[in-house]
């Protein structure tokens, strides 16, 4: 089990602060979910291969098995199922947490995983596939991220090509899973081991290796004809695509036929978040229509989910830059002074800085020349010595890292003093 | 297991950040430790009635027991134990999570509670606990309470007196918690049960009832007399209290020789936070010198954590006053004007604007009317009409919650109108 010490824990919160910033700039709304849910509540909204990988509890005083959340959407979905969230239609939730989930592969803080998330709930339209994919756009921008493709397809083109192919269910399970890794050589064993005529086969082997942009739109028409089935999933997905288009963020857009998300309760559009120096996705998201009436009744949804640790990848080294260059001081004074040194350090706190207070037994000489090891060892940058015998009760010494000699200042002098020294942020 | 729901989440992270920005000015700084322990490790910090309360899971890939962390103190004990936090003394450490225990008797939330606190590790003088009580006492004051009272004490006085009593090890630890409830009748008959003698039985009585100010450590002087486990304690917090004199805080102390916590790693300067709307403390803490000698090497160390949910109790009503005045933006259009609709909203969020965009069907006279219903039922205060055919493609139809009637504004001047119609944060 992996700790975020300080530096790391600086980074994660200031991104997850500017990510917040932006989800509350287009209305979505913090919601926080408890971290346990009741088994048999939350497994109407999730599939038996998730449920399976929950850490799961007994609990005691009901006698029911608890689990620690596998996943925030179906939390949600189960919140707003139950009215909890209010009528007013079309929700806007947004979320930050951890999952949990069992990953023999992995060790340590991967079973861990901080999530944010966004979800769009009670209105079915290709608008509101648009709405999700541009915050999510604008939202990586915002932070400073630029190399990102978002691979952009619909559940419902291939679900409808693995249908009429007269695939048994688990065959349909394993082809789905084979074209989401883009495994052709398995694709082609399982549709052989179930005879499925080399007509019906064609474009569910083809379709994995459609991506890129119209193109594999217009391919897609082609392959539908006039099957409706067909024909529904690519008129959505070119409808969102031409949304995107006039909202300008089609460059960050990959549309992709065979595009599947891990989770069963995808129905729609879906689309998974790709950086060139990350393997695997950032995140990902789409459309649940159905996922809300497991728990009740049926309303229309999407979302999308972003795993801040991979995020964090995606800028590499870059991510350094964000570090606090807010300088810290440090007041120093013998207990004899504690109340001055205390409204010192509360006088150079109300103008922005970081002042770490500490006591001295006494101030002479040796003391005061120690105060240069003293500040060098603290990696603050200025040290403020209160109380010295030498000097008015109104005075103060000062060191600045960066100078050679201490100086005699006025107490009410200091913050503009050391704020002009430095370019912190008030 | 209950849920935060888009209200009462934003004034928790209001609160949080509030809090959080101050611990940053004293040179607390974030560390975000896991939410799981294995059992073996945590549990040699951690007393025996607390881990029979937390939540545990098999790990199936070690066969180790895994805990849901209930207490973060225990957790920062063992990663600065380790070596993982640095060696620059003194550490200070900030933190905000949930702890998870059993509590048979208050279902729900209650289990999961949120909690959030700072560590000041590596010193051992009065003026570090009374860095961490200035802390508490400045950082409650910051975000607006102010009935609050500190109980302040030093369990070492009255486990002392316990100690020279010639009570067993049990009697002891009922002894303190009677003591700890103020419960004299209880603590009468441990004392009468195991033969206490009267005069040693006498200050063991009257110290749940000593609290108030100076008086009390007059008290403690004259039964301490030249007893040197009696009086070292009392000295401490003699030097303590004076020190928060001096930073001015002492309104909100109150002495106490009862004063415990419930964990059994303090061993000095303890104190607790009530406020008088609220039947139970809002949080507490103390000093720790031997918890993290628990792990490892010894450190000396003090810290204290607040209860989100109580420190809202505290407040009452007046939390409201907290919520967002930012007011929102409906931003219409039909799909065929879904760019510049785009383009509208996200000139209006660079302006601290919360912008909800929406997709109508097209406008025509009745869907026109219409909107004035659905501003009112959105909870917005503006509505921003895009594409509407009567107006240039650089105006849009706006209509504000508080005005009769729709105007039509040029797109580029919606941002300043609508700031100057109401009283953003920006």
């Amino acid at each position: 089990m992996t700790t975020l010490l300080p530096d790391a824990a600086e980074r994660v919160r200031h991104l997850e602060h500017a990510l917040f910033e932006g989800f509350a700039r287009w209305g979505y709304r913090e919601i926080i979910p408890p971290t346990f849910e009741y088994l048999d509540v939350l497994s109407a909204g999730l599939p038996a291969d998730i449920l399976e990988k929950c850490y799961k509890v007994a609990d005691w005083t009901t006698g029911r098995i608890l689990v620690l959340r596998p996943d925030v959407t179906a939390q949600i979905a189960k919140i707003v199922a139950m009215g909890m969230a209010g009528r007013q239609l079309p929700l806007r939730l947004s979320y930050r947490s951890t999952v949990f989930r069992y990953e023999p592969e992995h060790a340590g803080r991967e079973r861990e995983v901080f999530q944010l998330g966004v979800e769009l709930i009670g209105a079915d339209d290709a608008s509101m596939d648009a709405e999700i994919l541009t915050l999510l756009i604008e939202s990586l921008k915002a932070v400073g991220l630029s190399n990102f493709k978002i691979s952009l397809g619909h559940v419902g083109f291939y679900q409808a090509l693995l249908a009429q192919s007269g695939l048994s269910e688990q065959g349909r399970k394993q082809a789905e899973f084979a074209a989401a890794h883009k495994d052709l050589p398995k694709l082609e064993r399982i549709l052989k081991t179930e005879r499925v005529s080399p007509r019906q086969a064609r474009p569910i082997l083809e379709a994995p290796g459609r991506y890129g942009r119209e193109e594999v739109l217009q391919w897609g028409r082609t392959v539908a004809g006039r099957n409706a089935r067909l024909l529904t999933p690519i008129e959505r997905l070119t409808k969102v695509y031409a949304l995107l288009d006039a909202a300008g963020v089609q460059e960050h857009l990959l549309l992709d036929l065979g595009e599947f998300r891990g989770f069963d309760y995808y129905d729609g559009v879906v689309f998974d978040v790709f950086s060139a120096n990350v393997g695997c996705e950032l995140g990902g998201g789409g459309r649940y229509n159905h996922l809300i009436g497991q728990f009740g009744q049926d309303l229309p949804s999407t979302g999308f989910a972003l795993d801040i640790d991979r995020v964090f990848l995606a800028f590499g080294r870059g991510v350094e830059q964000w570090a606090s260059d807010t300088p810290s001081v440090l007041v120093a004074a013998p207990d004899s002074h504690f109340g001055q040194a205390f409204q010192t350090s509360r006088s150079l706190r109300s103008h922005g800085l970081v002042v770490c207070q500490e006591t001295v037994p006494r101030w002479d000489a040796t003391r005061l020349r120690r105060m240069r090891a003293r500040l060098r060892a603290s990696g603050a940058s200025w040290v403020v010595m209160v109380g010295v015998p030498s000097v008015s009760s109104r005075e103060a010494v000062v060191m600045a890292k960066k100078a050679r000699a201490p100086r005699t200042v006025r107490i009410q002098d200091l913050p503009p003093l050391i704020l002009k020294g430095t370019h912190a942020h008030v």
